[in-house]
Parts: structure tokens; sequence; C-alpha cells
């Protein structure tokens, strides 16, 4: 594909096929589109299509496949590693979602509902609770991520321990692929084995095999009881011993474990309004317990108490709160999922996504310090996440005092670090966040050659115009 | 690819690759492995290679295709669909993955091992249970299944309401591809977004796209409380509805809800030994109700009681028996698995494998019988199946006295008249079995050109030379 400024006879075509009240073309309008969330890319682009219906995405990607022009699939522009940004070179057209918002069916008995690709994830959670049920994929950007981007990035977040990823959360699909050829796929079924895995392939290539326009998505039951509670301990080993027990005793009960660092405290309680440190007691870790139960609310109290005792009595936990009501619960979720945002007033940070066999967490965590400490002495490590997972937000504040541009400009020394370790104990250099463009040539460095070669040979197949996102997840 | 018979020049290649003691070429020693269970398909072959490594299965792929000689991949030969019998002009040589039946590794911390592909499922149950962990995979054949075809059909069973397909119980793959690359998929992470889904891609995939050599299983705990229940009521609808409670009562502690006909039970009593009618009462439909507990045995106890007071006052339930003893228990899988068995001496009986939308199994239900008697007066309709998962083996088998080669003939024509009821509820015609050489043409006639083009796309992409189980899943 040819890498040439859209002439306007071809922007033309395309407006016409969304109408002009349909576009952004105002340099202004467009520029929040152009920049992700943390300024690592920013890039360039003429035109932003919103199309109304699956009918118009497929005009216009058979318009581009026809044309040679490439389109990048937006939804909430939230995601982490550049996947939804255009290149700089400004040949590139924004396909926005944000118009393809309808719940299109909600079946509470069937514990399924249809939504479309740009759907907000929290209208989702709002209208599965609207009939007693419960969409359970949940994540800091909830209130402005869409479906489409979750499914494209097989989203995770905080409750994939008991629920899954996306991918265990959606039982069919509607793609309309990079030549306009739509594929029905919105199957509502728990079983199906009728040939190649379709959905899956979709789910997780970052719009670069086509556009999810909507999608079957399952629903559960209501948990009727809840605790939370939020413990202090020793060391990420006490906290995996303590997940061991959690595990055992609760089964699928258990539907949150977060593993925190002290200075995770100390930064949400700095930076972020009405949060306070929930214990009297200073500990170097700290984990959040979530607990849900179907049948009764007595159980979830009788397990809360459980755990925590049997922690005690094994020397796992120093002191621990359990959350005395809904609004208590939520503001120690709310602490949790504010520890991103309150590294901000802390200087530049350098991050990571990463997962290693749940097993191997307490000595990823001890070899990454001692390896990120010993190039940059004075980083502030605030590693917190997913623990049930094995999947860390390691994440690198800048030393007090240092210069952010300085300290950022490591950025890809200190992965490097941090991935080796990874890569050592088996691990993935993106448990949740995708490839993109961050991490697109690391992939190709660190995987066999046939891996990427298999990736490629599906992309040429389904996209033999290269115009779907061209230059994400892999180069073409 | 010709389809030229193999020449003894290349036979004596294949031969020297795994060793003449590591070949079959005795034609009634090869017989056995041609016809599959139900004698719809026999095959004709003259070598069976039995490779004892994946750098073996690397070097017959790679001869495959530099030679066109095409392999079909076998495992247990327990398959329903023939995808794992070759074609009958006797120009496919199968590779059985038999000897390659080593558990590389178990790490009951991790919950998880790897198992090479010919691993009989059994001996992985048995490998998990000695260290004190559940492998859930459940299904009538998995004394003589193995891992490898269980995978390529992503094969489902009586567990997967609580845990889930072969899909959902693998992390990672081994797969040699048709050129005799080796892919190392052998992830053991639970979250890991690094590029197109290439494991879902080969799992259920039938053989079609590679070999898979070896795979990395989720372990479970085992339960600590277990109650099975066996419950005699008026309908399907009546059965749905108590499933509905079940699910909410019990959430994922519930792990098995199966549905039979009287006539299944009629079947079981008169011809498998040791069956008898657990209850005293004679009721048109039955379900067996499978509870498994993490917690204590105590809940499981408390939830099976209170599921059946539940369904008696809501009158659902007609007459209920709890099991008394593990050995009562078994009895009762043991007459749910041995109901198709029970068929074959009441003589010919013509199979689906299908699924609908859990809400809208009466209807189906209803639906397909009338169809059936319509076309057929004195069929005898033995549907039983997985209720929870909207997946009924709708077996029919021959009116009393009728001539078995005379319905045999009739088994497209039912499959019609019951399939198009299916499609009508937006269900699937290859709920677990897949699609093999049974439904081919089938899946095609029914789904949209661009699905089929796309499988089509990607098998192509694979294999090049076409020479992996060639004729299976999709026509070349």
């Amino acid at each position: 594909m040819d890498a040439r400024l859209p002439s306007s006879d071809i922007i033309s075509r395309f407006t016409a096929l969304v109408g002009p009240a349909n576009v952004v073309s105002d340099p202004q309008e467009i520029a929040p589109r152009l920049v992700e969330n943390r300024g690592l890319y920013k890039g360039a682009s003429p035109l932003v299509l919103k199309p109304g219906s699956t009918q118009e995405v497929s005009a216009i990607l058979r318009l581009a496949s026809e044309t040679g022009t490439a389109i990048v699939p937006q939804t909430g522009n939230t995601g982490l590693v550049g996947g939804q940004t255009p290149s700089a070179d400004g040949t590139q057209l924004i396909l926005s979602l944000e118009r393809m918002n309808r719940i299109r069916d909600i079946d509470p008995l069937a514990n399924l509902l249809v939504a479309e690709g740009g759907c907000i994830l929290a209208d989702v959670q709002k209208a599965a609770e609207s009939v007693g049920r419960l969409f359970p994929l949940s994540l800091g950007s909830e209130g402005s991520c869409r479906i489409g981007g979750n499914l494209s990035t097989n989203a995770g977040g905080t409750a994939v321990l008991a629920y899954g990823n996306m991918r265990q959360l959606c039982l069919g699909l509607e793609v309309v692929l990079p030549t306009g050829e739509i594929w029905n796929g919105l199957r509502r079924l728990k079983k199906d084995n009728t040939g190649y895995d379709l959905r899956d392939l979709f789910i997780g290539a970052e719009g670069t095999l086509g556009v999810i326009t909507a999608a079957v998505l399952k629903l559960f039951p209501q948990p009727v009881g809840h605790q939370v509670a939020f413990v202090g301990l020793a060391s990420p080993q006490h906290a995996l011993a303590l997940f061991e027990k959690a595990s055992n005793l609760c089964g699928t009960a258990l539907t949150g474990f977060e593993l925190m660092p002290r200075i995770g405290i100390e930064f949400t309680t700095r930076h972020i309004a009405g949060v306070r440190d929930p214990l009297p007691t200073v500990h170097d870790w700290y984990v959040l317990v979530d607990i849900s139960t179907s049948d009764s609310a007595e159980t979830a109290e009788r397990l809360v108490h459980a755990l925590l005792e049997q922690g005690l009595e094994a020397g796992l936990v120093e002191n621990a709160v359990i959350a005395a009501s809904v609004a208590q619960a939520k503001a120690l979720w709310h602490m949790r999922e504010s520890m991103s945002d309150a590294q901000k007033p802390e200087g530049g940070s350098i991050k990571h996504d990463v997962s290693v066999p749940v097993s191997k967490i307490p000595a990823f965590m001890a070899a990454a310090e001692e390896g990120v400490l010993a190039a940059m002495p004075g980083a502030r490590i605030c590693a917190f996440g997913h623990l049930g997972d094995g999947n860390i937000h390691y994440n690198i504040s800048q030393p007090v005092g240092a210069d952010k541009t300085a300290f950022l400009a490591r950025w890809r020394e200190m992965n490097a670090i941090v991935h080796a370790i990874v890569l050592e104990a088996g691990g993935s250099i993106s448990a949740e966040h995708g490839i993109g463009q961050l991490k697109r040539d690391e992939l190709a460095a660190i995987r066999p050659e046939i891996e990427i070669d298999l990736m490629r040979r599906i992309k040429h197949a389904f996209d033999p115009a290269g115009i779907m996102n061209p230059g994400k997840v892999i180069s073409s």
C-alpha cells in the first residue's frame, strides 16, 4: 500500500458514505483523537468517519480496500499501547464507532445481551444491572472505554479471576472485514463446534483483522453476598500464601485478589481526593480481597472471616479490615483503581503490564526490584495488580527530584531489564494491554519467527490490501 | 494435491523417519484404525506412523509437504464425525500419537500440567488426582480418547457447565505445522495479550491446521463437597425452570445438570448391566443434578436439599433421590453415561449433537418431536444431554420391528428435519462433536459464504501443500 495522503476526491467519497454531518475534519476537533492517554504517540489524520450502521462500516472498508486508504478503528481512545492512534504521516483515516452505541437486545433469562461496538462499558454494566444481572468486566476506564475496543484488546481488569477476560465473556461477534464483507457470527450458544474459531481470532487482534461492530456478551446472576477485605502483610510471598488459602477456601467465590505496595497507599492517600489509609498500622504490602457469593449473604461473611482467621493463624495477615458497608467497599476499590492516576503527580512513570505464572510472583518481584534499582538507584517502584492472575502493573516512578524527560528517555532500557526477568520466568510482556505500536518490535524480537510468520499469514489472508490498522501488532 | 497412492519409495522414506518398529503396515493391524465407532465411514491406508517425539512428527509433516502425501492424525479414534478416518482411496497415511503419552510436567501449586497429545484422558485425570487436583474434562470415552483429539475437537462432556470445554481448560500448545515447523506455544499464563490467538485456532481445527503434540492444561482444587441428585419431573419446561433455580442458588457450584427422557431410563435399565431405576415412581423426564463445593461438604449438602425443597414447593420436582454414597453417585452417572450404548441393542440410531440457547430447549424439544414423528411414526426419540449448556444429543432409535438398514438410510432426511428446527432457534448443528466428514457439506450449506471462505483462507495460509487431514471440516 502506498502511504500517499488521501486526495480531496477520496476524502469526498468517504464523506459521502456517512454524510457530512458524521465526519470530523476540523483539525482542532480531531486533535484529541490523535493522542493517547500517556502521550507516548501523536498521530495525524485528515478525517474522522462516524458510521451509524454496520452497512456504513462495510462501505467504508470496501472503499478503503479499493483505494488503498488505511483505516484506524477507534472507540474510547483509552488504549495504552498506541493501537488506536493513527500514524504521524497523515495518511490514515480514523473510523470511530461512537455512534454505534445501541444495546440491540437484552435477554436476562438467557443471560446475555447484544451490544454494538460503540457502547460504553459502563452503559453495558448498567443495562445488565437494570435487568438484575451482572456484566463483570470492570476496569479503571469503564466510564469511557467502549465494547469494540474492549474486545479488540481482550480487556482484562479486576474481575478476571472469577469471570475471565473479555474473550471469556463473549459468545458471538459481528465483524466487518477489511474487504467490506460482513461476517455475522452473533451466536448465542454456550457450545458450538462448527469449524475454526474465528471469534477468538478477532478478539485481541487490535483492529488489524476487521472492525467488531457488535457482540453477544454473557451476563451473570448478581451476587447475593459481597465482602471486601483490606489486609496488611509483609511480602508478596505472604500474599501468595494467602491467595492459595483464599482460592482453596472460596473457589470461584473469590472475585478479586489485588496486591499493592506501601508506596501505592502513600501515593493514593497523598494525591487522590477522599482516599484514606484503611488501616491504622503501616505494612510493606497489602491485598484487597473481594468475595462474592450466589447462595446467601451469610456465605460471603463466613468466608471472609474464615480466610482472615486462617491468615492470622498462619502468620500471614498482620492486620486487616473488612468493609462494613457498600460505601466502604467502594472506597477500598477506589483506592486500588486510582493507583495509576496517583502516580502522575509524582513525576514520570515507566510502565509494564506483565504476567508470570502465579507461583512465580514473589521471585519475579524480588528479581525485578534488584534489577531496576541497580540500574537506577532511587527509582520508586509502584508495582501492583491482579496477583490472582499473575498480572502485575510494574510501574516505576522517577526518583525524587529527577528530571522527568531524562527519566522517561530510559523507558526502553528499564523495559529491557524487567522484561528479561519476565521472559526468564516464562511470562508475558503484555498481560492485558496488548501490543499496538508500543510493543510490536519487541514482540517480534522475543517470539519465535514461526509465530510472527503465522500471524502475518493470517493478516494477509484477511486484509490483502493492507488497509486495516496497519503497523499495529505486527509490521507488514 | 494429487491423490496418488504413495509409492514404495515414499513409504520407505516415511518408515525411515520413525524406524520400522514404529510403523504398522499389516492390513489386519491397520484395519481397526480405518473405521470409527458408529461405522459410518470406512477408510483405507497403507501405513500407520507412530512417532515418538515432536521432532519425528515434524520430520513426517515436512516430508509429507515435500511429497504431497496426505496425513491423517489419529489419537484415540473415538471421534463421532469421521474426522480421524482416512479417505477410502488409500492415498492417506495415518499419524498416530499413541507413543507420545508422557506427562511432561505437573505443578499442583500452579494448578497445571503439561501433557503430550497421545496421553489418554483418564491418565491425565489420574495424574491430577495423584497431586490432589482435578482435571475436570469428563466424557464417556475417557478411558481411550486422547488429549490431542480432545483438543482438536474442543471436547465437551459432562462438566462443561462449571469448567468449560477443552478450549477453556488449555493454557498453551505445542503444534507441528503442516510444513513441519514447530510452534512452541506452551505458555502457562492466565493472561497474555500478545498478538493473534493462535492457540484457539488450533483447538477445534480437527487436525486440519497442524498436529497438537503437547498442551498445558489447567487443574483445579478437588471439590470438598459433592452431591448428586436424581429428579423425576414432567417436562423439559419443568427441567429448565429447575435449572434456573439451581443456577441462581448454586452459581458455579452447579457442576452438572443433565436431562434424560423416560425411554433412556428404560433402555439403560434393560441393556446395561447393574443399572436400576433409581426411583420407585415413573416420570416422563429426569434430571441428574451434580453439585460440587470447595469450602465444605456441608455447603453441598445444604445446597442440594435447598434446591429440591425449592423444586418441590414450585411444583417442579415430582420425586427425587439424593445419592447417599460415592458408589450411588457413580451409579447415577453411569446410567447417564451409558445412555448412548444402551441404544445399540434397540436397533439403528440416528444421531444429532445440537445446541440451542438454553431458554429455547423446551420449544426445540417439542418442535423436533413433532417433526420427527410426522416423518417417521413410531420413531423412538431418546433425546438427552447437557441441558445447562443447551446441548442435546437428539438421538432417534428405529421404530420397533423396523428394518435397520432402511431406517439408517433416512439419516440425512432426519438430520434435515431436526437441524432446520435447530437453525430456526439460532442453534448449532454440532455442539461438541465437530464437523469432520459427516457435517462438512452441511456446514458449507448453512453458513454464510464469507465464513467458509475465511476458514479456507486460514487453511491455505497454514497448509499450502494441502496435506493436513484434507477433506475434513471444509472442502479444499
